[in-house]
């Protein structure tokens, strides 16, 4: 018998996302979908894409009647509500992927100078930050999942082995991020206009993004030694993609090829995780639709500085797929079913 | 045991969509691959986004070495080199889905007057139009496919039963289709640079396009009387999609939802078309990556003239989607299966 | 001396490129400017593309404080606030270039059946269409002007002479138009966000889109015969540019060099017109930010059956640069001080 | 009387918009352009957007028959050919300015490091790297200016005040550039197709672009002390602009505000440079088309860590836009003559 899953708040971007990948899910029935906006609308009619393929209709969040329909849950809706909602479908017992950024800090306090008060930390400590690539045991019987940032998971997955092994230094680095324009979400406003972004690119939010405080957590815990990155996010005409250019500094002299060597054996075994041999720089048109975060990279000739980049679909990997990605560990599944979409290129 | 599929000519746009689709069909092996142009090369490192999921390298086309290796052939050269190969395979008693223009005319005439001396007329009586919404029967149990264009796909779906059922009159067919750049192919030539193509939209080759006979002689063959469309193509600054605007005049006076239920009567089960209710119009971008053709419409005031839109994925229903879905019925398979992948919006 | 204009709403995307436009123009000084958006903003912090060149405040709207500081106006409001606001201007003796819809129609019935009740009624017999290729002798006399809407200006202006010398049927009349993103203006709207637009195209407003009847009300003034011609308008992802692709049937059998004299004739001495060789066509990218009207054809074998296209960018010749000409025009200036711009290619 | 100037080479993205410019450029005549692709061509058929604005044929090159028709020239030919014509004008008495790369090293081993032997080596001392901000006073007397890359200007214009006043340490130079496609230029490869470029991005040539000996060149000749930058480009699916961002040390603790009173009072007078106040940060789209450098910045909490970013347009203040500032300077004009186009926005 299939799992029932819900997802609370699915019109958004990453909504119509999880909605692509649960469809094709093999053991997984979407059984209940919430939304506020759209409540009492089917939900092909706000997504004509997903026409022929479901046949459900958006209701208002009523955590009695979706907990009796669903066995599982993803909150797909913004921080603040999501610390008001998850938090009753838990007491009823149900695992829930929060999309959102309320459940993955360990600290509140650390939550609360980058967001707002937190009405739930009680939570804090059992939910799992879900980065199956660090925390894959953890995610293994975890009950909350707070689902990481588009930016942080291209960042701190080529980073976690780089640090972990004493690759690079602590305190040189430097993540440029540069980002497709669903990352905004489907908010409407005025910077989200087509003629406001395309043909332009510009970085935003420098020093201030709330993605900063989630790498740096990771990498602090990682290492047990205060991390603090730099962090600069841009905006790129494109709909889907991140791609992250991290600008680091050797420990020990070393050349591309032995870093290579230190990522394959780390990585070697992950479903998700492409390394490209040297010479080869990832692209986010070649990941796009997938849940593959590829990494490239190269080192100065003296040995002593080195770039590293990563590229994912922030939709996949960086929202949605990752979220199904963390589903199927804490039920048990293979870790990649319905996860095997090909990229879609061009 | 899976069918063992080999492609000709695997390493353009359509090539590595047919790779997409066919890596995810369950009854299907992919077995050898010729490109006269990578090969000795692995199709990952022409194509990085099949990292990880293919091992297969492009060989040089040699007929008994890949008739051995496969059951069944995609053909995705030019046109000539098509005529040239696909009978070498036909011998070895191959089957074959062409997707050159090759086998797509009854009449070589026809043919030779838009192309070039046909080298092997004698194939083209048994060889069919690969649209299964109207050749169905007749692919099940053909040997070679004349893959349809990508245009005459969009025109066609729509206009069919339009035609049949005589709401439409024969004399007045416009067919106004705008492009993605991909429909281009991946031959390096000025026109198709980015900074050619990119924040401009033009039309080309008015009265002159090649895909022109191929909606005239489907027309023709379905009512039994010469249609003279006027079809012009336009290039407009995106990766993939046909819109295709039909222009008509009504035979006897109707309104929208009447047509529209002309249509659903004569498409409500095929897996593929969708009819979009009355005051919906489909976007190409709600088909993308997937097999869908979208469909819809508007009648004037007077219920005299019409307008119907259709959307397709060109590199999908308008090439390797339906090459694969002639494939299942050819083999004899679901014919939606490995096709049901969803549109990726956005 | 300089004459001094004010822009009423210039806070749009026609208001920027008016003011892009105005501030090269050697007898123009922008010394007042109206939003209620923004009022006591400098307009550079609005538009920082225009930071260094421009030291101008938005300010509120009051009639008289503008008057004393404005010679001339351009009323870049929507409709219904322009019926509002020119006459007031009016009164008090200034020209007026009015960019909305509200003075385009001769017949307050028509305005009314397409937009809402005409509250000024009674201006609409003196004010002209500001079509300067159709109408200048009118617009040099005038005191209010209804600039063109974009869609209007692409088709009217290759129609006029082949409806005037006879070339084509009246009756067959079709309009296939493309255009770019900034046409829906700069409204925060879920339909202009990048994700929604970018990689798909769609038509919309089938027969239904409010410049039909403008097109309509210009053609059958022309030929003193009622003229009801097809409009269908088409979404495409870049930021400017509308193709106009006209389906048209010759009245007698006629070659494309015949008809391209035709237009050469009529319009060799136009500023702003240029007609293409035979075998050539426009491309919306070649007139992006200038004043160009760019056309482009080609006849069918039979001589029966006939497509032109033309190009314009939809912001200048579809709306300020046009809205610039007018009031070239108007103030006895040469008609293209200013507007001398060259296409920004790529 | 208007100078006479020459274009060898005038047929890439830069040549059309050095035509663009000089074609409204009030002391400029454009007397003759050589192409050896397009020899025999007028110009306007290579460039549709120039049509109606230049009567001018492509010649071959003939030293003799262009040194008479022209008083100056700009060489828009890729380097080494570069070197092989430029001397030739230079004996003939004409000033030049080259923009290749042929030109813009002061030391020939550099140049041959990275690019090929140095065949005109004798006039590496008399030429001049012409950044305007930086060398203005030695651009006047000139009479070979070797124009900068597109890269190096973005990064260089920011960089220079911040080295020379001491407010960032030298070893800690990072520069992540991302770049429109035309800055790869207008020949036929696979890696600038619509497909391969669109919905992308990527980083290029790590640690091995040819732009940065040129930054190394200039800002270690600044301070007298080698300076070793990191430079990383990018390649973003949009045709025209250049976003450097800089991250950077402080050498004392800083607040953004001074630091941009240090840009400030550096660049208060210059005619392209435009300082955004703090919380503002720059976009490639307000500089499009224009000759502009938009700087923007922030500093962190600590204020030990600064990221700058810039703004150009690749062809206008990266190529033809800075070339014609420089011959202004060179010919005794207003700096900003010719140059005042407003950004096209959107």
């Amino acid at each position: 018998m299939k799992t029932r899953v819900g997802i609370i708040g699915g019109t958004g971007y990453t909504g119509v996302e999880l909605l692509r990948l649960l469809l094709l899910h093999p053991e997984i029935e979407v059984s209940a979908l919430t939304s506020q906006k759209y409540a009492g609308l089917p939900i092909h009619q706000v997504f004509p894409s997903l026409s022929n393929r479901i046949h459900l209709t958006c209701e208002e969040l009523s955590v009695d009647s979706i907990s009796e329909k669903v066995d599982f849950l993803f909150a797909a809706v913004p921080h603040k509500t999501a610390m008001e909602t998850v938090p009753l479908f838990h007491r009823k017992g149900k695992k829930v992927v929060d999309l959102s950024a309320d459940f993955r800090f360990r600290s509140a306090e650390i939550y609360e100078r980058w967001y707002q008060k937190h009405t739930c930390p009680e939570l804090l400590p059992e939910s799992v930050y879900g980065l199956p690539e660090l925390h894959r045991s953890a995610i293994r019987t975890a009950r909350i999942i707070g689902n990481p940032g588009c930016y942080p998971t291209g960042a701190l997955i080529p980073l976690i082995p780089l640090l972990r092994e004493g690759v690079i230094s602590s305190d040189h680095i430097i993540a440029d991020s540069k980002s497709g324009v669903s990352g905004a979400g489907r908010d409407v406003v005025l910077g989200s206009l087509f003629c406001e972004v395309n043909e332009g690119v510009k970085a935003y939010k420098i020093f201030d993004h709330r993605h900063l405080p989630e790498i740096d957590q990771e990498l602090t815990r990682l290492i047990g030694k205060k991390v603090e990155a730099t962090f600069v996010p841009h905006l790129i005409p494109m709909d889907r993609g991140i791609l992250t250019t991290l600008h680091l500094r050797l420990i020990r002299k070393m050349k591309a090829e032995e870093v290579l060597t230190v990522l394959q054996e780390h990585y070697g075994k992950e479903p998700f995780v492409r390394i490209y041999p040297k010479g080869k720089l990832p692209n986010t048109k070649d990941v796009r639709g997938s849940n593959y975060c590829d990494i490239g990279l190269n080192v100065n000739e003296s040995g002593e500085r080195m770039v590293v980049v990563s590229a994912i679909d922030n939709l996949v990997k960086g929202a949605a797929g990752q979220a199904v990605q963390n589903m199927n560990i804490m039920l048990g599944y293979p870790e990649s079913l319905g996860l095997d979409v090909i990229p879609l290129f061009p």
